[in-house]
């Protein structure tokens, strides 16, 4: 008996000192829990203050492109732009957008647990943090397509309702489980949910506002001058760099290390689209205009940052190059198209976010097996027609109250002198 | 005997089996104490390096502020004294405020040990790193106020004093565990000891050197316009992305679970509360001025930032809005209360940093049980003092050598000419 | 028998137990094999794009040292030459640096493993994004020094050549593993291999194109203003903060604890070297011309990181303070000596990365014990040799066919008017 109890007992301790050994291993080469947790917050606070910065490539990308008579207000309208965003994202956004019933649709932050749990896998506020900044970053592609001929209450409103409402429902659609997620629909990082839907909504916003004064006469299109191009230059660079945040984060995870592979391989294919999209519009423009316009190239980088962040992960580095490239050529061709139509678009957003946005959310079905070119098509559609339609309800609604075009005399002076009182270079006349 | 022999060992193995696999389970889930390490140096190195940038956001708001005759100058002083910053900060400063006794107080790094421990947490000199980009914010909130009227090489004296001097021992006084910390102060990423204490050293030398030439007349301020919106735009974004590490950074560590949640808290409360300061600058201004002053939205936001910095962590999100806008509120009556009383702040740096830093001291104890309002107000005023007398001491004695103005002539041909010798846009005129 | 089996066994399971215990506690302190990989994966991406955004300093600091007729053209050569270097290491650059013959020596990412190996320690594509950044920061120094007066596309190609065959040879010869590593060569993270490599292409350059119009005249250099100091300072931080991930990502790796200590041990030299360049170029421009010249302090900063960037980890912090501070005093004399044989450096990237990157690869000698000042010598001039004669038939070969500079009529226009079409500032005239 004392035998067999040994034995049993050997048994056990055997078995538990093997059991031991194996777990013992796998904690020797694996992450812990608690690990893998910080990691995967630590992702979103830093790619989420990469994505925050591009609030401010957004502001020098437009400032250097408006005329210099609007530049204070452009300014105003960016850091304003932010700041409704992520008040509003809080206020109304994030619920509405995740649909949080026992919290209500108002204040988002009812649906955070007092105490975190380990087992969600990353502090919660900072994924708030990452999802607040892609929705400023929504608006922020809206402020420059209707520029120099928009009031900044008028705007800073749409803002509100853009940031609160407007993209929180279309965003449920996929990010928050919705039915883009259940038809199968994939857009990694948003080409169509920020992108295209940015686009969409400055894109009614500019045939609601119309063009500025003077931009088409008998048809044609007059050139107004950007204000500065190392502005526009440094806003590019800036949101290049945002983008690795906007597209890197977008993983949701660097815990494990095919997280960490795969976060690397957006990296390197989001920077290998903008550097096609660049060359591409860079050649285009030579060849077209005998010239290299170098806010084509500019805004080629951001069309190919746009066109890979649908799918960044999937595809080859060639493919990538061949994504974003195809985003350099919208670039040039969109933007003569938009003139061709006389919808006046100060920055180039509408070719850049929406059409390239639409490309990048199609192209998915190139690389990544598991899309459709239909339901990419009809996913991007939806959201665009989705957005386009409640954003020029809102736009008249604005427009009938309050009005959403200073007068044509302030409109000459431009909204630095008539409604920030501050004028941006008064030194340089 | 043998039995109980067994038996014992039976016991010894059960319990040690048990043991280790609770040992094991807690290791599976948690945090090895070298990875946490890394976890902790890697945060005071992302965050000391964006705390690092906000000395170019520093620089560009104020170039973005000045005339364009002292714009080449104002760029001099903020690279020049990072520069000095942080080498009295290597040389004298680290070791005065931490009172490191065995390495003497000159010479920071003796106080390193050669190898170093696990223990610590971090790397110390991923410390010393955060610690020394604090010294240079501190001394940088100085030369926006003084700006455009103090002689390159006094302000360099001077803010040697600063970050070398004063700065080291009032902020040893409550982050070396001194006096402020036995008391029970406070303050958890400077709205005193970096903010309020700038701002001090401003005010003084506000004071001592006057205001620019012409910037009063018969009691009534004479606008001086900025030379750059879009650079103070961008100084602002700069200074917003570099404040995430500025609190984010002063949770001292993110190697476990709780910090990581501490972080994101702090990255959430500190955007909320610079939104909410730039909202309610904006409409303060248009209600106060009819117009949406950008540098009022500017400085609305920098004191949201401000006023958070003190207890970044302990606020719920509404509470963070609360505490943000009332540094807005702080920066538009502040700007009006100095210009009143003649006091010439070229940037706006007083109502931001001193008054805003000292709102958000105090209200630390809204939501920080363990802080009393009494001892909240005795620790601000007690630093804002210290530093402003000596200084007001060290200015004069500067004044009384080398001199801390130019003459009238050199002011108002500007230093861009007569001491830096470089125009900043000689093209446009 | 029993008794000895007990025996056995007991011995075995006291074995057992122990080694469990230690290897518990080992894993218990120690980082797991997964979580270094993630990491040391993390450290690539963050350092990646802090050297990415090294290409937006170069872009601002040329934009703010040119004459405002080419402001448009060097932004444009900044975007473009990243992303041509980008596409270029791709398809050649990287597998040619690291001779992979497996793979060919055309499309680096045939190199890279299909399914991860944790055992190398990161993510391949971290890797190769780390490096791709370097190969660019390469290329950007030389538009600084040729700008104003090469072609568009002409500074393509030779930035096409240069990213993808001549940078990655000389690169190749240390960190591919070549006879500069194998003779004992020591570049941490690449004085001579970038910067002096850069520096060398850019002498080529400006000796073959020749100086821009008007810039000497009876063998006196004509000052040509620079366009825009407050960007020349924007240009410099941003490259200031960019370094801390050139030098700190090249300890390549964050997964120990001695690895944290070393990559804070760099963040903190580096940045010492750069404040004392700068402080020592203040005081000796105060000293020689008696005025505090912004550009050589801008410079001094450069040059103060170059040195550093060969041994940025051995120093103490104050032999650190020593050789940025020779940086400083290399600037000052070397951007006399270049102008005195009427070499045109628009930037004066010569004296801060050719000169500078020499006496910083040299000084590795000081606190390295492992380097001899002969190696050190022999292997600095050998790349600088080898990038000159190769770039400068590469740039006689451009020049030969479509020509490397305007007309004279176009250089007087500009290149904004005459080859971009966009004008950089035009309100400001």
């Amino acid at each position: 008996m004392l035998k067999s109890k040994i034995k049993n007992f050997s048994l056990f301790l055997i078995l538990g000192a093997i059991s031991l050994f194996f777990t013992q291993n796998a904690t020797a080469s694996s992450t812990p829990e608690e690990t893998a947790f910080i990691f995967n917050t630590l992702l979103f606070l830093i790619c989420g203050f990469l994505v925050m910065w591009m609030a401010a490539g957004f502001a020098m990308l437009e400032a250097g492109m408006v005329r210099t008579k609007n530049v204070s207000a452009i300014c105003l309208k960016n850091v304003g732009l932010y700041s409704i965003s992520g008040v509003m994202f809080y206020l109304v956004g994030y619920n509405l957008a995740y649909g949080i019933p026992e919290g209500g649709y108002m204040g988002s932050f009812s649906m955070f647990v007092p105490s975190e749990d380990m087992s969600t896998g990353y502090a919660s506020h900072s994924d708030w943090f990452f999802q607040m900044v892609f929705c400023a970053t929504t608006v922020s592609i809206v402020s420059g397509t209707v520029a120099e001929r928009i009031k900044v209450w008028s705007f800073f409103i749409f803002a509100a309702l853009l940031a609160g409402i407007i993209y929180p429902i279309e965003m449920g659609w996929q990010w928050g489980g919705g039915w883009l997620a259940s038809m199968g629909f994939s857009d990694f990082a948003g080409s169509t949910l920020v992108h295209a839907a940015g686009g969409a909504a400055a894109l009614a916003g500019a045939i609601i506002i119309g063009p500025r004064l003077g931009r088409f006469k008998d048809g044609k299109a007059i050139p107004m001058a950007a204000s500065s191009i190392p502005l526009a230059t440094l806003g590019t660079f800036i949101l290049w760099l945002g983008w690795f945040g906007f597209n890197g984060g977008s993983q949701l995870a660097i815990g494990t290390m095919d997280d960490a592979v795969a976060v690397s391989d957006i990296f390197v294919n989001t920077n290998l689209a903008a550097c096609s999209g660049l060359i591409v519009a860079m050649v285009l423009s030579q060849i077209m205009f005998g010239k290299v316009d170098v806010t084509f190239a500019l805004n080629g980088a951001l069309a190919g940052l746009v066109s890979i962040t649908a799918e960044p992960l999937a595809p080859s580095a060639t493919t990538s190059l061949l994504i974003g490239g195809i985003g350099g050529i919208i670039v040039v061709f969109g933007t003569k198209f938009f003139e061709s139509i006389q919808i006046d678009d100060v920055v180039g957003a509408l070719p850049v976010h929406l059409l390239a946005g639409i490309w990048g959310t199609i192209a998915v079905a190139i690389s990544n097996t598991d899309a459709s070119y239909y339901v990419q098509t009809i996913g991007a559609i939806s959201v665009v027609l989705f957005v386009f339609v409640v954003s020029a309800v809102a736009m008249l609604i604005v427009k009938s109250t309050i009005g959403l075009r200073p007068t044509e005399e302030a409109e000459q002076l431009g909204s630095d002198a008539t409604e920030v009182g501050i004028e941006s270079y008064p030194y340089f006349k």
